[in-house]
């Protein structure tokens, strides 16, 4: 693998070697051998035009323990216009020999554009571009419910079949359109439940299905696993009865409240990628029931990003031992 | 020592064995063996809801000496309920597998939330909470006191005995409250000096004599050690007069001036966590005196949080090399 | 080497010496051996008062590559008075045991202060001070003639008789009073080229020729090299006919445009510290050209910064393997 730019990117025998990957990670992350030396010497630099401390975090612990050392470049609210920031910033980090570059940035494109520009050598992964792609996200949710849902597969195994409904502000959403994309070619049926205001106009022809009624969604489709997208409040009407809905409406009609938690089949996951509004979008019941792998799926991010941090700048070498 | 949370949990034999350890370390260190292997592998996370470079870079070099990797994860000013947000912020810290949670926050209490809260397993170490406590202040404090007061005493020695005056704004002072209680657990006999309006209404019940009047107090303690606490200006009235004293006032009536400074005994220690109000709440001439220890309990605030942490992650492994 | 802290202080020898051993430096990174273990166990403290990522992350990544443990300590906008603060900053640093500070000040002369105080014991590094000197930037910007103009030459040349010409805001400029003094000690000669009103009062005691006219200079100079400043637009008149000039006059005056760059001579290096305003000092022509050395530049300053490192850290025991 070259660069993660996009879940779409990624063919399904792709997505599975990353899965299998970050399985073996995470088995070494439990037998407390903490440090891998795989990435010894090498460079890592977070390139973060826009704040997401949980997410740099996340690449930081997941490039140390593989040894690689980490350079954290906070490059927001610069005066330089966008495109010269990134021409020049990336000419920088290529010659201070900078070995991969985690990027995330406002603008969505932005990580694409730094990988094919010939601005830079390294290996780029998209740590997330504006409402564009988040494909590690993606990757870590594809990895939680595969462990869950497919216990015995083992080794090579997709979600093929698997129901999944997504349900919130899918048009502001990366993780929403990285997880279409990826759920797609593991072999998962998707839903999208949103109201009609929060869906974008493509989504159409995206390759899922789309609900505007979450009630009748959960029944028809007795999803595997229900993911709840984290609302903005600040894009919420705030009177009621307008272009958005208000918070109260929305908790209503697509909130995961007791009703519709109970209304799913006993087995289904419930997923969120953090951090949860309670009492919003989730009801604390749902957050907090054994079903809930909300808290797992922060530990599988750092496997997955192992994973992938291993295939981009050692994958051609054999795999981890 | 499961955590660090406040000095006040710190049995005798606990703090003398963190105090004996941080010998262990300040003699590492002074022959030039730079770095210890003992935490090679885990990570330590500085946590920081409040800024506060000296005591994270303290931390931070007190955990890169002994091999541990280290995350800084600056948490200030979110727009998240702070209840909320501690939470979330610990059940992300304890899926990405951190080994111990070094925790700065405004407010008092939150690391014990944090370590009794069932959200984390790793460790805490409280870092400073409001106006609450800041443990390893006080432990710094007390191994500086040892050192140069019980120079004959070596491994297992305590305070017994000797003491201590600590002046300033005691009410806003969680170094204050922490060195009340960890030198009377250490058997030194302390005497908060202090405005009354810069006491906490509940200093009468605790472990040490109160005064409002210095002079009368360096007469009759003739103590081995005083330490003048930092004076927040903005804290002082403007005009005098007032119900809070003016910087004046302040420093004619409890100020380390010249003259008290020579009426103190000749072996005093002239203590200061700083950063110090040269000229307001200590003189020049007591500061850069050789009796001042104020630059070395910076010193040895690394050895102590090295102990600390090497207690917490390593303690039960036996003593380090 | 004690310290770095202006270009002025450095002989030819000391200069020569930190250009060879950052071609020892530069011929490792090459080689894909991308760490060596010569700063094992020591502490490069970055005291930064002032922001500059690229400069800060070009030490780190030197530090990190010679086995140090790096601290970054951003020390801004405090409200303590400047004085005071670079004094207990740096108390406590000397406290902690860093092993050298880079020290970026707004006040020429700080880090002067910094290792003359007396305060601080580690070897201090200049990463820019005010408009007073910024050393390894002349230090790359020689490192990077003498590859391109010297190749034959080897260990122990200098530039002897080289044509520099460094065009733009030298009364702004660190980097131009930090060259002029630099190359002058290696053997160049240099002409500054500025408008009357860009140019400092003492320029004219500078080692150095002083233009107003980048014409004739390129003319009569045909110089081995160009260095064009950057351009603050903020310093620029905007309605032009000022005291200093708009835009637009000075990109007509004082620009690298196409007709200029063809008057140069067939091998002149085309030079800029970056970050570059295409199109006002210097024409994408000029910058993206394959005599063009701006990119080279920055990985240039990772070499010197480890040569700098290595030698006021490791120096006086040999030369690194």
């Amino acid at each position: 693998m070259r660069h993660l730019l996009s879940a779409a990117d990624l063919s399904r025998e792709e997505a599975i070697t990353i899965l299998d990957t970050a399985a073996t990670m995470a088995a070494t992350q439990s037998r407390a051998i903490k440090k891998l030396p795989a990435l010894r010497g090498l460079t890592v630099v977070n390139l973060f035009f826009e704040d997401s401390t949980r997410t740099r975090i996340s690449f930081e612990a997941a490039a140390k323990r593989l040894s690689a050392d980490v350079i954290n470049f906070a490059a927001k609210g610069s005066s330089v216009s966008k495109g010269e920031s990134l021409k020049d910033t990336a000419q920088t980090l290529q010659a201070m020999g900078a070995d991969a570059v985690v990027i995330r940035h406002s603008a969505s494109g932005a990580p694409h554009r730094l990988a094919t520009s010939g601005w830079i050598d390294a290996p780029v992964v998209n740590a997330g571009d504006g409402m564009h792609q988040h494909p590690t996200q993606a990757l870590l949710d594809a990895f939680t419910m595969r462990r869950h849902l497919m216990p015995e597969a083992g080794t090579g195994a997709g979600l093929d079949g698997k129901r999944v409904v997504i349900v919130g502000d899918v048009l502001h959403s990366r993780v929403a359109r990285s997880n279409v994309d990826l759920l797609h070619t593991l072999g998962a049926e998707v839903t999208l439940v949103a109201p009609p205001t929060l869906l974008p106009i493509g989504a159409s022809t995206w390759p899922c299905r789309i609900s505007y009624d979450l009630d009748t969604t959960i029944a028809e489709q007795a999803p595997d696993a229900i993911m709840m997208l984290r609302v903005q409040r600040e894009r919420m009407s705030s009177a009621g009865g307008g272009f958005f809905p208000s918070a109260a409406e929305y908790s209503r009609r697509y909130g995961l409240d007791a009703a519709r938690f109970e209304a799913l089949p006993g087995h289904a996951l419930i997923m969120h990628p953090g951090p949860m509004n309670r009492g919003l979008e989730i009801s604390a019941r749902a957050a907090d029931s054994d079903r809930s792998t909300i808290v797992e799926q922060v530990g599988n991010g750092v496997a997955v990003r192992m994973a992938v941090l291993y295939l981009v700048l050692a994958g051609n070498e054999g795999t981890p031992s």
